[in-house]
């Protein structure tokens, strides 16, 4: 017999290899990170019922996470640690972990509530990829200059309109400005890494802009292009989306 | 028509991520890296004959390289970079990769001619393991004692009998003494990592020791232990192999 108790509101961290997941959100017919999580919380649910987990925002297919964090209610008395054991315990592959659990205010909201988020985009800046950093790092054989992709960060940082830096931007959100609050690129070569935070991310916003840095670097675009590109607010084939491979979400901050 | 021409032996630097191989050694049944790059020179070769390619070392299923180096012979005039990049293009998959090539003197013989060896096995040492590193490290999730750990290492060091740290050492090989030259184990949580350098290495000699050291390291064993089983010459449960995901091939020195 189930004690007839209220529901608790829990805090999780998540990371995963997005390798072999159709991205964050639950779909019927493919594996994704919700899904996966949302089936291994049903075992502890009160009547084993679906428990809906909301994320602090999507993640691509390919795309990986050190810190998503999500939230859902459960009616359950359970430590912390006992709780991201067990879900940890019902997820059936080694892709996906709950880090940590955390029982919060009943007005915690995993996105909402999230004041900044950190992305981390990865290069491998060689003529030849190293096949163990394949599934983390996207390949840049040309030559990169640092000094002109760091002139272009300094473009992004800020309060602007980044409809012409995302994708598909006007679909499901009604202002497309956002505030990058820093973009640090750090060189220990042949790994390069841009370090992206910012209050809120539109789709494919941290992978259009490492795109366009990507592009600066190896000369087929200048840095001082970042501002009439965002000043036109229109997506255009000069910036490209880099591969999702390279990007991990690192840390949502509250 | 090809000119008959002499052949030229080639020395060559190959990275791979042993997550989907059955190890080097070419089987006719199961991918492995020997195959993966003798099928890859196959269309370079004169009469478009199978070229022998004869490793440093086999490595098992599972173990990944930096460096393993191989040689071969090949009919055909070519240079270093062409032919490195033609063997890449015609390999088909992205987890093993050459990373250079060199013409070398006739008397070169991967295995015979080397006088070191290098090997990194990587620890991830917390409660939860990462996702994003799990094919690269072992997993220990009890406090390690990184001091136990490192005095053990001191008694592997210099030239012993290590038939009690290999698997079956006598079945192919008639002296099971070789050489440690070093093991450092280098901290920074959450992972460890233990580098072993010798003139030679017995089959599992490396997961043996790794798997000691771990034993060490987590209070199941004493570091003075390694000298009484190093003289017992047995290999015993006592010695267990680490798993192979944590172990790469770092660099063969000539």
């Amino acid at each position: 017999m189930n004690r007839d108790i209220g529901a608790d509101r829990w805090k999780i961290k998540i990371a995963y290899d997005g390798t072999n997941f159709h991205g964050w959100q639950r779909q019927n017919e493919f594996r994704t990170v919700q899904g996966e999580i949302e089936n291994a919380i049903l075992p502890l649910s009160h009547g084993r019922e679906l428990v809906p987990v909301y994320g602090s925002g999507r993640t691509d297919a390919g795309v990986h996470a050190h810190g998503q964090i999500a939230h859902f209610d459960l009616k359950r008395e359970i430590t912390p640690v006992k709780l991201y054991r067990a879900i940890n315990g019902n997820l059936r592959k080694n892709d996906v972990k709950v880090m940590s659990a955390e029982k919060v205010d009943s007005q915690f909201d995993a996105r909402r509530s999230a004041v900044s988020k950190e992305y981390r985009y990865r290069i491998w800046n060689a003529e030849i990829m190293e096949p163990l950093e394949r599934l983390t790092h996207t390949h840049v054989s040309k030559p990169i200059d640092i000094d002109a992709m760091r002139t272009a960060s300094a473009y992004f940082i800020g309060t602007h309109d980044f409809a012409a830096f995302s994708a598909n931007p006007l679909r499901e959100i009604e202002s497309t400005v956002r505030t990058v609050n820093f973009i640090d690129i750090i060189s220990t070569p042949p790994r390069l890494e841009i370090r992206v935070n910012g209050n809120g991310f539109l789709y494919k916003m941290v992978r259009s802009i490492a795109g366009f840095l990507i592009s600066v670097g190896t000369g087929r675009e200048k840095p001082e292009a970042v501002t009439e590109i965002m000043n036109s607010r229109i997506r255009t084939a000069r910036v490209e989306s880099a591969q999702p491979q390279g990007l991990t979400l690192w840390q949502v901050n509250y």
